[in-house]
């Protein structure tokens, strides 16, 4: 068994006000070096035998993320990511 | 600038609906060897110095997750990940 | 076309951090009356024809909540709650 | 203590991939009557004192909400949602 990692981010030119509150709840806890917080989904997919990155891709762009918005990387679990 | 990321997953016995309604969409795409699809979050915390693996510890323990329910791993981005 | 409205939140004794999050945001807006912020979802779903709450509420015990960490409630769009 | 209710939606004409998976699902439940899912975020906000609608869409505006891609609702809790 073995497990392809999805990664769906904001694309950068969109606002991400979830992160903007964890961002602004910071120096309340001390902590005022950080210039940003993002927040995504990270969607973790087991596949029964052979892992299939386009077949994760086809599930990524139609289930999992909405390309007008998001950015997405696939990749085996424990390689370097592949940008989509 | 650096970056850490912090991934946020339920833990393996929490059940997890959103995983599993794309999971039980997939035999409509023709994909039938997926076994299990898990969605998490992935938090992109950006120092403006020198990133602090500590910190960033701190901010995930209060407030990107949930210890009770959820288990989260911190890297730098672009290294491998570090069980929390 | 009817539509029927989930909404899910976490249990009141379940942590919710995302929720902190935002709360601890407020003061460096000047708000500093609210006590607390819940982060759940809000699930819209149309039935073609008559929309059945028997099928939402199986729905949503599968595919939208983790009854173990979450509460829902079930109602037509513009009807007042019904807790699940 | 009185609760305002946010509703977050992703605006209409905006694909939302994690409603379409729970959509694509419901015919393995033997659903076959539902036309459309959308899945947004309900946040709850407590009040210590009078609660604050003009407060609560500042908030909204500023740390829940991306207005170039999501539409908003405030109201009381228990009143009929007001459009933002």
């Amino acid at each position: 068994m073995a497990r392809v990692v999805v990664d769906v981010m904001l694309k950068p030119e969109i606002l991400d006000p979830q992160g903007q509150a964890v961002a602004n709840a910071l120096p309340r806890l001390g902590v005022n070096d950080v210039s940003s917080v993002r927040i995504g989904r990270r969607i973790e997919i087991e596949f029964a035998g052979e892992p299939d990155l386009e077949r994760a891709r086809e599930i990524a762009d139609k289930l999992l993320a909405n390309p007008v918005i998001e950015d997405f990387t696939i990749r085996l679990d424990g390689a370097p990511a592949e940008v989509a």
